[in-house]
């Protein structure tokens, strides 16, 4: 496409952004507007001039967002400490698709695509390290992945609900101080979680939500109630990073995503060696991925209590597509954005069902259990949360019903002799969070 | 005065009072309710049966509570690992009033009263510190002031940000969890701060608000903006405990305290060794006795910007009352219960006028000036904040205006040559909050 057909496209995406929000824009005219933002999305040039630091990118989600960039002209660098591998050694988990070390990963996709990503191996709770890497690499963008991700992690004892808290909160407040500090006009983009919300009796709003109370009117960051160390420690960040957008005029992003599943990316899929981890341990494994790894081995699917539990879900190639959305629209000086990303909301009763229906059309014959809640919890709950903003400015979403769930339990039959069924029961409650010594001690 | 009479003429102040918050109690039955609470209340023996672990004991707050509380025979503890006098001797500030060491604080303590006080002297974020000190003490109330408590502090550079937000929720987890293995039954009162709420453009509520949106109704959190990296470590920590408090069912209460002003309690008063802290420089020092101490000094008052920042403040005679009240009211298991812990609220504006009217009162003649404002706040907005419910339970609260403040203007004269002028301009600026190394190349 000539220059002028690029501008008249992106004008007329600039001006329509204004409005998205509102109500009064049609749905044809903002179906217009979607399909005008972007249409060069997946160009080989489409992040030309954009530096993405991932943070993170080591991981489940980085990993697959860093190689989505790299392809599309990003020029990205991962920056990881590999402590998400130290864990599963410690714990003796293992990723059930046979994942490749961080070195040999970077080599392999320079051969495979041709495009080199830079790879700062360290700490970002080591200011040092992180400001080096900053210096080094000036990102223009900074995706932040690189937390503990995982709620019983952080409820195993309370050693490690510590350390959640300090890696977490702590690592956030040196990105948002490094960017400061070595690149004032670098976008950070900061992975939360819509577990940040819980399950409040009201409508969930993107962020924000405006309250009249007494006559009186403002817009205010909506009401948090984590559910676990982890889910608190997501809490904490977006305040913190709320202050600092506004403190010191940065650009920021925060999208709350909901719970990742599915193992293939068009980029993971062009190499055995790029092969994304797959996590069905109790600690590390999210509902959707671990039920169907059960369904897949025979194992009863576990489904927690009553199963009415009601959360936001999205496929794996969704959330590369949101960071790229986003990393497209940075934020404007001193304003937090803030989305909701997922895109379809099921309760864990519903993704059981799905499973059981997908997992008869291959031949499984799925079975499910209800085990006791380890969590605390509500069970069946009032559950709507707003997700327009990310559809808004160009996502196209994936449907977990039909194909797809055949196509995941295919895939992880293939991985079957891998599984340890011994990883795949509860063994974190929240009730008995407790020292380290009284957690050995029984 | 007879017990009757007592208990008639709290009834009758308990009527006059405004709020009571369950409207199907009667007034009536509920003001003797009230009047009824604690008659006793400064009798020898009324905290007979309590073990109060006061963690922060050493500091301007927890000195004043502990002699209080151990007047009135409860069992007190202090725990503290005195950060607060090795923060002062880094800056090379000090105490306006000349402080004694903490171990001579408390032999002359049992000298003039009689009482012991048990003091416990190492980190709250040491857990096996904390965990010795739990099961030595057996405290059935703690009351946790044990945090670094200066906003322009944890701003003054990345180190100071990550040490405040790393000291105090990390201490506070430790605290939970040390209830949670410990002592169970201990009742956790945990001093928040009225800046958790920033300044919003509504009424502020006690912890929670009740919001109806979209045509569902829900009680929920009150919204928190935070507006330093301290203020926002008691955001985090009040997320944290309300959590802990229904997965854990333990007994919480979230006092969200304003700005504490004055000097003398009875018990400090009772002889000079026990004299407590008095802050005036820029960083520890707070609004009024900063501005006091200026005034009595011949310094102008140094009022940041437009002045009209408004904010919740008590006596510091009102503090240790109000600490007793949440000791003798514990909060039920798994609910946390949320107090604004103030009894009057001025703009900076207002404290500076009394002040000049009460320092010509007494021969000075006090001027205001107007400083940059170092921090990233509203200088003119809307603030209404609701702090009925300490009232309800028996607070009769001091007003700022009339005598008091000729008194405390008299007092800090006695100590005018100690005051170092040098630290009474402002020298953290929230923009320029950066690492050590850009902080000291400057």
């Amino acid at each position: 496409m000539c220059d002028f057909f690029v501008l008249i496209a992106r004008a007329a995406t600039a001006l329509s952004k204004k409005s998205f929000t509102n109500a009064r824009v049609s749905r044809i005219e903002r179906a217009i507007v979607t399909a005008a933002h972007r249409p060069d999305a997946d160009a080989p040039d489409a992040g030309k001039g954009q530096r993405v630091m991932i943070i993170g990118g080591d991981g489940y989600c980085g990993w697959a967002t860093a190689l989505h960039l790299s392809k599309r002209g990003y020029a990205v660098s991962i920056v990881d400490n590999l402590c998400r591998r130290q864990m599963d050694d410690q714990l003796g988990f293992n990723s059930l698709s046979p994942i490749k070390g961080i070195h040999e990963r970077v080599r392999r996709w320079k051969e495979v695509s041709g495009c080199d990503i830079d790879l700062f191996v360290g700490d970002v709770c080591d200011y040092e390290f992180l400001g080096a890497a900053f210096k080094k690499f000036q990102p223009t963008a900074c995706v932040h992945f690189g937390e503990q991700r995982s709620a019983p992690y952080s409820m195993m004892d309370r050693t490690r609900a510590v350390f959640t808290q300090t890696n977490n909160v702590m690592g956030t407040i040196n990105v948002l101080y490094a960017i400061k500090e070595f690149a004032p006009e670098c976008h950070c983009i900061k992975l939360g979680t819509m577990g940040e919300y819980g399950t409040p009796n009201i409508d969930i709003e993107e962020g924000y939500i405006t309250i009249t109370h007494n006559g009186r009117t403002d817009t205010l960051p909506y009401p948090k109630q984590g559910g676990s160390f982890y889910h608190l420690s997501k809490c904490h960040d977006s305040a913190n990073m709320l202050f600092c957008t506004k403190a010191w005029n940065l650009r920021t992003t925060d999208l709350n995503q909901g719970v990742v599943y599915g193992l293939s990316t068009d980029e993971t899929d062009m190499h055995p060696d790029l092969v994304n981890r797959l996590d069905y341990d109790a600690v590390f494994g999210t509902a959707l991925n671990r039920f169907c790894i059960q369904a897949a081995v025979g194992h009863p699917m576990t489904v927690y209590g009553k199963g009415g539990q009601t959360r936001g879900f999205l496929n794996i190639k969704d959330t590369v597509r949101c960071i790229q959305i986003a990393c497209d629209n940075p934020a404007p000086y001193g304003e937090m954005k803030i989305y909701n990303q997922f895109t379809e909301q099921f309760s864990v009763n519903e993704l059981a069902e799905m499973i059981t229906e997908a997992g008869k059309k291959i031949g499984l014959n799925p079975e499910v259990i209800s085990v006791p809640n380890p969590r605390t919890e509500m069970e069946e709950h009032y559950y709507n949360a707003k997700n327009s903003k990310l559809q808004d400015l160009g996502l196209e979403p994936i449907n977990m019903r039909g194909e797809f769930l055949e196509e995941l339990l295919k895939q992880i039959v293939t991985y079957k002799d891998r599984v340890d069924q011994r990883l795949i029961l509860p063994g974190v409650n929240w009730k008995e969070s407790s020292s380290v010594a009284e957690v050995m001690a029984k």
